[in-house]
């Protein structure tokens, strides 16, 4: 396999970055997780504007290549994915000095690439089966601490909430943890943002504490085309295990029906299916 | 200079990780700085204490290797160095999957040093000046997301509070951030504790939402044995711009007066020096 780092493929065994990059030493960097369909990058505007922000909010506004949209393109040609996970990682790089960042930026740009099964109508998703979700005693990170809405290395606070989901034995209890804010409403999955249905009308939390996942906001879009009643806000866990269905949505895994949250069943039903066909139908345009 | 990586020495440029590792992917990675006197670790046990704490915490109870403090002092002499800053790193390496942490861990160990000027009585601190500290917005992470006494990779939090000293010409403001909890009480610094005398007191933050400094834990045992008042509290900044006297603590800092917090003079004095002196003693053992 061949990745790019730093203007150049370079075969996968070979894709080092040093250990006095930022990126390694502090998680010093941006990121955006990209899925190419039929060799076209899904929203690619979106993900890179939320790449643009989170590098700005970072100090190092210029930071982001310009020709970032061609090194990925050349990434998957050189492997011949069309259809593939991306990872496209921006850091510090190396810097003179300890913690304190420097406004010059030399940035470590590190593409990251996976095939995945082709998509759409007459595709797979990526998950065999239903989710099952746990919520977990991990909070998840204040905004006043590290603003929600960037999306880093620092990815501990979602590792933690997935640790409580091993068992004594070392296998996993469940596919997601969802995090609770300090208050004890809903936010998000570690990885993931989450919707469910009451009364036939689609919910999911207010943008302010979560990531905004472009996958959430085009199932928003279609729900909204679709004519489905939309309603965001702030959720406890029990609207959530009370719900008629309940799913995820994030890059890869698309709309991600969720069988059982905290032991109780919810499961999909007429509201998830109809947008998981609108999805489709819309990643079909691809193929 | 000679870094070691996974039990190897290697020149520093060819000490890299891969981009695969879970240590650059996340941040997924625990850590210590230690230093050494005169080619002897200061206070290690400790540091392997706190080290094994964070690699346990994080799931990898196994990751410490047995030989550590060896492959330390082995890059310490291939390098000649008899004071020095060490960083020892433990990753999680690479694992099959995607976030969820997998029980059987192949762990990079990463050890970085530089060298450092003699301390002690005839020796110098590695600051020049005392401590410019500023109050910053950015909230210290709450316990319930991520437990503030492991020392990790994860350091956004940190970089967040240093970006706020920033100029707009690029230069810096300070030399510390101070960070406050979510309640507005003084925790610590972005790398250092924080103490401060106030009616001949020696006051600093509880352990509780903060990192258990090695050297704040000698500063106290030094404090008791001169017979000065310790109290540990929480505490709000006008307390410590108020104080008779305010200085940091860290491994490579040891005690670091504060010449100003917030616009406000406070700077040093009897109880600072006496303990400065106790320190410098301490270390003046190694020579």
């Amino acid at each position: 396999m061949q990745y790019h780092v730093n203007g150049e493929l370079v075969p996968d065994d070979d894709a080092t970055v040093t250990v006095d990059d930022r990126g390694f030493l502090y998680g010093d960097a941006a990121f955006e997780t990209v899925r190419a369909y039929d060799g076209t990058l899904f929203e690619w505007e979106a993900h890179l504007e939320r790449l643009q922000h989170t590098c700005s909010a970072l100090g190092m506004p210029d930071a982001v290549p310009t020709n970032l949209e061609d090194r990925v393109s050349q990434t998957l040609e050189a492997n011949g994915f069309a259809d593939a996970y991306v990872r496209v990682s921006i850091t510090r790089g190396v810097q003179p000095g300890k913690l304190t960042p420097q406004p010059d930026v030399e940035p470590t740009v590190v593409i990251i690439v996976s095939e995945l099964p082709r998509s759409g109508i007459e595709g797979n998703p990526v998950w065999d089966t239903p989710a099952v979700v746990e919520t977990v005693e991990t909070r998840k990170i204040d905004g006043k601490a590290v603003p929600s809405d960037l999306k880093t290395h620092n990815y501990l606070n979602g590792i933690l909430a997935r640790l409580e989901l091993r068992t004594a034995e070392g296998t996993v209890r469940a596919d997601e943890a969802l995090l609770l804010d300090n208050e004890g409403f809903v936010t998000e999955g570690t990885t993931s943002n989450v919707f469910f249905v009451d009364g036939g009308t689609l919910h999911t939390p207010h943008e302010e504490p979560i990531l905004p996942g472009v996958t959430r906001r085009v199932v928003l879009d279609l729900a909204r085309e679709a004519g489905i009643t939309v309603e965001t806000g702030r959720y406890r866990p029990e609207r959530l295990r009370n719900a008629e269905e309940l799913f995820l949505t994030n890059t890869t895994g698309e709309l991600w029906p969720v069988d059982r949250l905290d032991e109780r069943e919810v499961g999909s039903g007429a509201v998830t299916e109809r947008l998981t066909k609108a999805f489709d139908e819309r990643i079909e345009e691809f193929y």
